[in-house]
């Protein structure tokens, strides 16, 4: 059967209701706008599970996702939605591109959770947009930024603690919503360690897809090892 | 006698008076943060004869300047300020790293004219920051940048069209702002061929130092030929 669509990370597949989609989780791992690429049995069963697990918290806190259920070890079942062309990241601590961005050190602590928008286009490398530039565009209106900031800084309220209460920093970490045929927005696509930045509080250690873009770890087991701590086979 | 700054376009020196400083514009010509570089004679007399130009136009429009005057071919006199470390890009038509960030064509004429801000720091390449990013520096405060915003808007509805009449259009232009000690916000450092993006109506001729960055004409014949189509010896 032919996907609907093939990412980097995952399938996505139709199913018998129109509205419905089936995802399949990859073992493919990419970093660097695909540059650098590698393959890690077991990975996208690890990221079938942790996603699952994030939606069904959002959802218990009555945040709208695109979350149906898991339905094996690699797939899930989600709303269909028509992806709003934007990555929405929330961050915490300065990481990344950010400390590029504005020569702040890595580590720093945000007084107040910033938001930004990322324009999704990988032929153009996914470049930071300001909200005159997402207007231009005609990819969201003025409310809808409004409300996917509103969202995207509620999810933040209810992942920062959680991950807290386990030991970890939720530094950062990328959103995608979505518009259902009538009008509704959901949050969409996947939350994990390959969409967000996880740093145990004690020992600083990176429990999240930097260990494969820095080649400074091993990827299933730094997955595993999130995995267990958030209650592993539990779930 | 030591200038208080040394820029890569002009020198900065102190005066008897406080808060009162001399501007002498060179004839160097630099690219690309400084990595293409080339002196023109001639070229500090016209810039500084084209920004003496255009502040007296927006003096004229009832916009605070820095502007005090031009007091020799090189050299004019403004108010000392402290420069606030944003550049203040105004577009009405899209070009240069607009159009590479989100791949749009050049010349493409905006609906609504844009205003972006760049945080001014040449080690990090005078990135796009975006309202969240100004914030955390604590470069501006919320309604800084509003005012900020508004006098941009406010210079270009001066400067669009006063360049139509002369059948040029006001493609982009940067400006800076600074404070003064009282704490009064004026347009600062210049605007020139240097700092805006000019094309002729008809021709589409650039008449802007993409001349000297897109190697597609002489500078100094170019600066000349805007000079002599905005009135020539006339100012
Ligand atoms: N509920 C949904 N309905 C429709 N599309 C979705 C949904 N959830 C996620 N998607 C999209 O599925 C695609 C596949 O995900 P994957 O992460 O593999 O893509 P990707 O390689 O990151 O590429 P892209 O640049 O398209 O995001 C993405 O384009 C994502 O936006
Ligand atoms: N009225 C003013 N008071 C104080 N500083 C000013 C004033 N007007 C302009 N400046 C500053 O004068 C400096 C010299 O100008 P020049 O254009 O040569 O600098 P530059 O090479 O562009 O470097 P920079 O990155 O510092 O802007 C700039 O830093 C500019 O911000
Ligand atoms: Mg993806
Ligand atoms: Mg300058």
């Amino acid at each position: 059967m032919q996907p609907l669509y093939e990412g980097k990370a995952k399938r996505l597949y139709t199913t018998q209701e129109q509205d419905v989609l089936r995802i399949v989780y990859k073992d493919e791992a990419t970093a660097f706008n695909g540059e650098k690429k590698a393959e890690f049995a077991g990975k996208g069963e690890l990221n079938n599970r942790l996603t699952s697990h994030f939606f069904e918290v959002l959802e218990a806190a009555d945040i709208p996702t695109h979350f149906i259920e898991r339905i094996s070890e690699r797939e899930q079942l989600v709303r269909r939605v028509t992806i709003i062309p934007l990555e929405v990241v929330v961050r915490n601590v300065v990481a990344g591109s950010l400390s590029k961005r504005l020569g702040i050190e890595e580590g720093t602590v945000l007084e107040t959770p910033i938001v930004e928008f990322y324009y999704k286009d990988d032929s153009l490398g996914d470049p930071l947009v300001t909200r005159a530039h997402i207007n231009l565009l005609k990819i969201a209106t003025t409310e809808e930024l409004d409300l996917l900031e509103q969202e995207a800084n509620r999810v933040n309220a209810v992942l920062r603690p959680y991950f807290d209460e386990k030991g970890i920093t939720l530094v950062d970490f990328k959103l995608e919503y979505g518009k259902t045929p009538t009008g509704e927005i959901l949050l969409a696509d996947e939350i994990s360690p390959d969409t967000c930045r996880l740093w145990d509080k004690e020992t600083g250690e990176h429990l999240d897809k930097d260990v494969f873009r820095r080649n400074i770890g091993s990827l299933i087991d730094t997955y595993q090892t999130l995995f267990n701590r958030l209650g592993g086979n539990t779930q």
